[in-house]
């Protein structure tokens, strides 16, 4: 007789992660990979050379620990950033999820709270769990905005720890106007994180929470090279915020947390900027192709400040989902009900979701 | 009046971080860097060049996110470590510390604890806290050592959820008796992890707690590419257990932990492994050097199974730490009461350091 097989539940996990499982969408090899708001263009063979060769000076070195607070990236990002930050204001990590960790590890944990609008991007309740934090969720309007005075009232209900806004939202694609952030970070009794990982592909005339953060030691602004850099490969989140928040991460971070070819590939990236921001105007332009066409096919769709679109809504979402798939476009489902989510891709991509759903909802119509 | 500026004190961080301060040895520019247990050896110009290479077809698609279970990376770990292991009994993470936080994130937490043997790695007593689980601290005997019967009582007498043990030990050098670490995994009620960061080192005779993972799925083993494989600057640690831990951890690993960088960079060096640990041979004659040496100089050596060396005891160590210091070698302070830690260099290296702390304790006793 052959042993039995163990599985995880058989082990002594903690109790409140049992009715969890892992997260993450499917990473299925199909021609249009439209699901987790990746930039489709790949860096330049010109900026590969150039990755290569940070990555043989990062190498040359390889046997020494990296620089474990990461100065010389800080002071690039910063720069990157304006708004009169410094290096001593920036913090990264591999990922803004890593951010998020650290920043729930040091202001949250047991016997601590964490609030978020959702629906919104569910990491930041997945890590608030992990790190023991108590979740509190309030809800978003029926369109996914989020009335001022009502946000304010909700922090002030619950006067949770932290404060999670996500802006443009995620899965949602809209930006808190400014007079919410405000809101928000005035109400809040304690830590407020105002997610911007997709704030390059804000449409015109949305500032940024960057510009609240003078005088408010309280307030986090998160970021990541993940999206509109196209660096989804190299995992770099970064925060701005009061050089005592970074102080206060140290007590947490991970020593050496942020390899010496992160440090290098990120700092590479960021001596590219132009390059890789240019591809922003071009998804942005087909996230507004997509809205434009699929309000036009009578469906429901956000308006989006980011690089995805979310619309619906659909009887049967995983259906379209599946037929979607069917067709080689991979998209999000499961995230909002009724809807799918679409990555804003290249020309030909957005063709290929966009004839893909057409012929769907005709032959469903017929 | 200029603004109040804030320290981290003035922000609302959790009570029981307040008495921290920032984990980390001083990152000095000297010639002779003793104090971090790197390997002194960097890679070859044409491993170099491979690792440039993986990098540039990781810097090709690095707008898109990284294998999220990097799958081949741990099937090249396993084929490494042998013992039967397959790519399912491994997982791996930015340095063996974020293996060890992903540990406590699961099976510790608030309301468990954790229970290590003292003098040990900081790191497992500072990431539980961080984690939010109680740290249970037994000590080792006057010479490190442990009785296995003492240990095995220790953790009856407190049943934690996790039990930690180094081998070889550090800051101390000497490598856990297999009686030790069986009575060890046999009295725990719960996981048991152990730390072989430094296992590469062994002295002849010493067999890996690897030989005991077949039909114990609490057991763990840790490891790290850091040491003896010379590549600190990338940050890959990883682990071996029973594929139910693995599947448990992705309950609390960060999504896309492992940027594609990383993983390049690890398969690359793992490609090279001849190579790499051909350094071990030389580091391990500069360790039982140092330990034959400052044993004839009178000190009091601690038998190593690593690479470094802890010795003393001294009236001021962190006199001797200084003057060392002043003559360009840096050494590890603050870890032992009287005692400092050395890391086996080069030759060059190894006589720097020799002669300085001959020089020194001859001047102290003229």
């Amino acid at each position: 007789m052959s042993e039995p097989v163990l599985t995880w539940r058989d082990l002594p996990i903690r109790d409140d992660l049992r009715g969890l499982s892992p997260y993450g969408a499917p990473q299925l090899d199909v021609p249009y990979l439209l699901n987790t708001n990746e930039n489709p263009y790949p860096p330049s063979a010109a900026l590969v050379a150039d990755l290569a060769e940070a990555a043989a000076h990062a190498a040359a070195g390889a046997n020494r620990y990296p620089d474990r607070d990461a100065e010389e990236l800080r002071k690039d990002l910063a720069q990157y950033l304006g708004h009169g930050l410094v290096g001593g204001n920036l913090w990264a990590a591999n990922g803004s999820n890593e951010i998020i960790q650290q920043i729930l590890q040091c202001f949250g944990g047991s016997g601590r709270s964490a609030l978020g609008f959702e629906p919104s991007y569910s990491m930041h309740r997945l890590i608030a769990l992990a790190t023991g934090t108590t979740w509190i969720s309030e809800p978003r309007s029926a369109d996914f905005t989020l009335d001022p005075a009502a946000a304010a009232a909700a922090i002030e209900r619950h006067r949770p720890d932290i404060v999670f806004l996500t802006s443009p939202n995620n899965p949602t694609g809209t930006a808190a106007p400014m007079e919410l952030v405000e809101a928000v970070v005035d109400a809040a009794p304690g830590m407020v994180v105002i997610d911007e990982a997709y704030a390059e592909f804000f449409r015109p005339g949305t500032p940024s929470a960057l510009t609240l953060l003078p005088g408010r030691p309280r307030l986090i602004v998160t970021r990541t090279m993940s999206k509109a850099f196209a660096m989804a490969g190299a995992r770099i989140g970064y925060l701005a915020a009061d050089p005592a928040v970074i102080d206060a991460l140290l007590l947490v971070r991970l020593p050496y947390h942020l390899s010496a070819f992160t440090q290098a590939v990120a700092r590479t990236a960021l001596a590219h900027t132009a390059e890789l921001l240019g591809t922003v105007d071009a998804v942005k332009a087909q996230r507004d192709r997509i809205v434009a066409e699929l309000t036009a096919l009578g469906l429901d769709v956000v308006p989006s400040d980011a690089n995805f679109v979310a619309f619906g809504d659909f009887p049967d979402a995983h259906a379209v989902w599946q037929a979607l798939l069917d067709r080689g476009v991979l998209v999000r489902e499961g995230l909002l009900p009724n809807k799918l989510r679409v990555t804003a891709g290249t020309v030909e991509e957005t063709t290929a979701f966009l004839d893909g759903l057409r012929e769907i909802l005709t032959e469903e119509n017929s």
